[in-house]
């Protein structure tokens, strides 16, 4: 008998599992189960395309159901499973365009049924014009009102990365932009208040503003025209959620799949939940945060495609394991990138480290060299080891991917000394002669 | 009595060395003497002087004896050290300007006399027009020259990086450009054939011709009119020498100094040389080599500022070290980027080691993402242990800087699934969901 895979959600992780085990073992037979129409496709992009970046939605999707069976790989679109035996080792699945239900057998099943944005319980949240922007779907919703409504004043609710990826796009669309954060900051968990200043800074000069207060509600009769907070109202034309996701765990939950303590999934380094032959990844999951050593709730897209390239890959006969992620976090901000991982000092202290801050401004290229920019490093250290907990990086697009450097120091435990004597790459177009991470961790290890 | 610092040589690891050690110790005398008018100046940024990027040749000065003397460093410039006397522990120092000579006592001392070009002992070699870039002389020297000149026609003998930098600019300037080279390959040194060819097509597709050929000398009546190999004659107006630096050891030689197998002066990793309280650093220097385990002379910018520091900070009394490098060199080739690190597959085999070699073409970004190029990414390993023992990397400049990736992982030993497991940084203005660096390490490790 040909064993059966079922893979429950067709985006990131669930088309990662997909392939891989398809690809790890060829006689396996591999069902994907995706409720929406569309898969595999870059959810992250729909900032850029809402802004006219991408020219069409379809530039977004990776690959289609066509082109994954070609690899071997049912893909079935418009199929929701609606429930899970986890003894008869079954799933039933409602295939929303025929409206017919039926059950189908599996050895091994993947749980990748992704996040929801949270809407938050306050009155005129469901007015027309408060938005989320999540799904593919979201996003071509955004984008016609957008053409319809042609908006002039924009809310955004909450100053994670989505929050300000969205604040350039509204911004570029000649919109009047309004960031309303709780704290009143931005990126708060992954930025420590000397790095945020930057941020900051570019978003005034972008003309974002940034206010504090907490949500109360949405005015508007059908249509939004102002977000509410305790300290003000603020007109907007369209209001966008941007306060986090919540993990899609009703299905896995209802059948006794254990969830962790942030609510999502709890799965071992294989994948595995507690369940015999049922594993989950994705953003319905947690990860191991292996600074912390805890589980976490970090959903990524690039979180995402690992876990379930590993779940698949186990799930098809392979020793795969997924040993934890660092917390690194990339955004574009305007003309800025920002970029983090590891722990905030904040988050660091909290966990009875003593922390060293360095925080250096540099150049990013040669000095002499033309269009030489800012750059800021900042590194977290543990003064008792020398060991680097975290860093932040704030500087041009072009100079930003030097935040994979700490983050790989991060994985392997390296100390300040280990950073100075790295032998990064030198020439004038691309670094000075020392390189501002060198800088930095010269300073730190002062 | 106050302990005195002498440094020989006023470039990138003289005046690091200098800067370090008063840092490290204020009450040390320090004084540096350098031959020439000019201290630490940027030499890699003269192709760009050249090319126009640069104003202007002062741009390069990072610091003015004036500058260091606020800090409490003594610089002398057109200062020649003659001889070392190191029984007694002096120098004897000609003042270039004033014609005198006098002696000087050390308690502690840095050579860092750098490199100089080598000049072929062919007929012509002396000609005018027969340039070579390594002092801000020679720079100032082929600036006037082309300016005076207008050279129409150039040719580069050697493909290293100086010889590609400087194909660049001449054919920014206008000039036909011929790269004349022994082996006919270009980076010889640290690029396999597989990845050689994407430069290869770069310099065709930027109209550089690279011919194969031993150098024989140069005609013309005064003036450079060809160069000539055993293979042909090229026409030229300006021709270029580079291949390559000898270590300028005869100073250090002359009073004892041990020299390595490769010519350059032997140093522990403190940068001592054997001789009591004589230090070197510097293009003038060996360095340590992390992958082969043996020294080698790799005279770059960013290595003689590490060594300057080391040796700086130690003979000012603390515990410094250097561990050496794993060969990271990085060039821009009109609109690519070039890097490379560690050992390239032949130097692995020849070392030993069984290869196994990966070779992905991916995008730098999200492939919907405008301007998504391609980025080709190399990683040699070692079958036995899984280790990385090199990487090269091709692609557009703001995607190349992730080759320090790679060296981190070159200096930390990781191995292919370290490398498959790492929390690089995603969003889709820089990167693609799965970096282009996974997408290798994922090939590697099937």
């Amino acid at each position: 008998m040909t064993e059966r895979l079922i893979v429950v959600g067709g985006v990131a992780a669930g088309m990662s599992a997909a392939s891989k085990a398809k690809r790890a073992n060829p006689n396996l037979d591999v069902v994907v189960y995706e409720k929406s129409l569309f898969i595999s496709y870059g959810a992250c992009g729909m900032p850029y395309l809402i802004a006219g970046d991408v020219a069409d939605y379809r530039d977004l999707l990776a690959r289609t159901p066509e082109q994954m069976a070609k690899r071997g790989v049912k893909v079935h679109v418009r199929h929701e499973v609606m429930a899970i035996d986890a003894g008869a080792r079954t799933v039933t699945v409602r295939d929303l365009a025929q409206g017919r239900t039926f059950t189908q057998a599996y050895d091994k099943l993947v749980v990748a049924t992704g996040a929801a944005p949270i809407r938050p319980p306050v009155p005129g949240v469901d007015l027309e014009g408060v938005c989320v922007l999540r799904s593919l779907e979201d996003g071509r919703a955004l984008l016609r009102l957008i053409e319809e409504r042609r908006p002039q004043r924009a809310v955004i609710v909450g100053g994670g990365y989505i929050g300000l990826e969205m604040a350039e796009t509204f911004r570029r669309l000649g919109m009047a932009t309004t960031m309303m954060i709780r704290s009143g900051q931005v990126m708060r968990q992954t930025l420590d208040d000397d790095v945020r200043v930057v941020v900051e800074d570019e978003l005034a000069r972008c003309d974002v503003t940034v206010v504090q207060g907490t949500l109360t509600g949405f005015e508007g009769d059908g249509w939004v025209e102002a977000a509410l907070t305790d300290e003000g109202r603020y007109p907007c034309d369209v209001a966008l959620l941007g306060i986090g996701v919540r993990p899609v765990v009703e299905l896995a939950r209802q059948v006794g799949v254990r969830l962790g303590k942030t609510g999502a999934i709890a799965t071992d380094h294989h994948m595995r939940t507690n369940l015999p032959g049922v594993y989950a990844a994705g953003d319905c999951a947690e990860v191991h945060h292996l600074l912390t050593g805890e589980p976490a709730y970090i959903p990524l897209g690039s979180t995402a495609n690992k876990q379930g390239r590993t779940a698949g890959a186990h799930a098809a006969g392979d020793d795969a394991s997924f040993a934890g992620v660092v917390g690194t976090l990339i955004v574009r901000v305007f003309d800025l990138a920002v970029a983090s991982t590891g722990l905030t000092s904040a988050a660091a202290r909290s966990r009875g480290y003593a922390v060293a801050e360095t925080n250096i401004q540099a150049q990013d290229v040669s000095h002499y060299f033309p269009g030489a920019a800012d750059i800021h490093v900042k590194l977290i250290v543990d003064e008792d080891t020398e060991r680097l907990l975290g860093g932040q990086i704030v500087g041009r697009p072009s100079a930003i991917k030097r935040i994979d450097v700490l983050a790989t120091a991060l994985h392997h435990g390296l100390t300040v000394s280990d950073l100075q004597r790295l032998d990064l790459s030198y020439a004038p177009p691309f670094a000075p002669v020392w390189d501002p991470l060198l800088v930095a961790a010269n300073v730190a290890g002062r």
